[in-house]
C-alpha cells in the first residue's frame, strides 16, 4: 500500500523554493516541448524552450503561451512584442540537449541559436526564424496579449500563418502523428521523455461504446 | 527524404472541419491529460477530460485551463463559477477509457461519475470531488477568470489548496516522477500516450556542459 501525502497549502508555502518550483511544475502533467524562435527588430535571432503552449481553438488556429516578461525569455517576450511574429518548433532527441541549454541566460546581443549549435531557418519570408532541425514547425502572429493578474505574467495568443509538417505524419483525417514524427514531451522543468502509443479512441458518445480508431 | 508540406493560412480555412479541428489539436505537442471534477450547487458530480492545463507559477502555486463555456465541459465552467472549486486528477492507463467517455454530452442531472464507473472521492471536507481512481490528485480554488477576446473562450486560474501523492513519487529535490506513477499522456482529441524517460538534465548555464541528473 502506497503512503499517500496530502500537502496542503500551508506546507506549500513552507517548503525549500527549489523543491516547491519542482513540485508545482510537475502537477499539470505531461507539458509539450517546443523551441520558439524569434528576432529582435536589430536582426539578433533568439531560441528558447517553451513548455506552456495550449490549445486555444481551431477556426481560427489559435495557440497560446505564457510568458514571464521580467525572467526567462524575456528576450523572446520582447521580440515577439516588438516585431508581431514567433515560431513553435517540436523538438526532437536529436536535438533535445540543445534546446535545453538554449534556456541559459545568455548576453542579449548574442543569438541561442549560435550559442547551442541549432539552425535558424527563414522559410518563405516568414519574419520570425524556424528551428532547422524540427520536424514539426508553426509560424504564428501574435494577435493578443493577455495579463494574468495573479502573478503578473501574459498569456500570448498567436494564429497559425504557416506549418511545415512532413506529409506522411498526417493522417487522412487530419490526427497529425507527432509520436511518429518523435516528438518529445517534458515534466516539470528538466525531465525529458519519449512516448509510446497506446491507442485512439473514437468520438465519446452516451450509451455507445468507444472503438479504437488507431 | 521526406515530403515536407508547406499548410499556409488560406489552406487550413479551406480545410474540412473535422480535418482542421484534428489538425490544430496536434500541433502543440503532447499535452498533459487530467479529469477535472466540480459539482453543482444543487449536487450533482461532474467529471470532464481536460488536456489544456498549463502551468501558470510555482509560489504562489497556480495552474490555468482553457475552457469553452457554450460548448462541452460547459456543466464543468458552470460549476467551478457557481462553487468556486475543482479538482485535476492525473489520468492512468487503468481508466483512460473512462476518462475518454466522461467527455460525452450527458444530461446535466446526471453524474459523469456514476455513467462512466469512476469514483468521486470527497477528501478533507474539499468542497470538489477528486477523482478515486487517479494517482495524482490536486485541488484547486478558482482565483482569476479571463476572457479570451479572440475567440471566446476563458482562462481559469486555481490556486493549489491540496494535493494528494503518494510519497514516493517524489524525489529529494521536489521532481514528481509522474512517469512512474503511470500518467498519460495526449495528442489531438483522442491519441493516448505511455511515456519512456530519456533523461533530466542539469539547470543549463552559459558554457556550462549539461549533465544528467536522472
Amino acid at each position: 500500500m502506497k503512503n499517500t501525502l496530502m500537502i496542503d497549502r500551508l506546507s506549500i508555502e513552507k517548503m525549500d523554493k527549489r523543491f516547491r518550483t519542482n513540485l508545482i511544475n510537475c502537477i499539470s502533467g505531461f507539458k509539450s516541448l517546443n523551441l520558439c524562435g524569434t528576432i529582435s527588430t536589430e536582426g539578433v535571432t533568439n531560441v528558447a524552450p517553451i513548455s506552456s503552449v495550449v490549445h486555444i481553438g481551431a477556426d481560427p488556429p489559435l495557440q497560446g503561451m505564457i510568458i514571464r516578461p521580467v525572467s526567462v525569455p524575456r528576450d523572446t517576450y520582447q521580440n515577439i512584442i516588438d516585431t508581431g511574429y514567433f515560431t513553435l518548433n517540436h523538438v526532437q532527441e536529436g536535438f533535445y540537449k540543445q534546446a535545453h541549454q538554449s534556456a541559459a541566460r545568455y548576453d542579449r546581443d548574442k543569438s541561442e541559436f549560435e550559442k547551442t549549435g541549432l539552425t535558424a531557418e527563414f522559410i518563405n519570408d516568414f519574419k520570425a526564424p524556424f528551428v532547422g532541425e524540427s520536424i514539426v514547425k508553426t509560424g504564428f502572429k501574435l494577435i493578443e496579449e493577455i495579463d494574468i493578474r495573479s502573478n503578473g505574467t501574459k498569456m500570448l495568443i498567436g494564429e497559425v500563418i504557416q506549418m511545415h509538417i512532413p506529409e506522411s505524419f498526417i493522417s487522412d483525417d487530419g490526427y497529425l502523428d507527432i509520436h511518429k514524427a518523435g516528438s518529445l514531451t517534458v515534466s516539470g522543468l528538466d525531465g525529458y521523455y519519449k512516448t509510446e502509443i497506446i491507442d485512439r479512441l473514437s468520438y465519446p458518445k452516451p450509451d455507445k461504446k468507444l472503438e479504437s480508431i488507431g
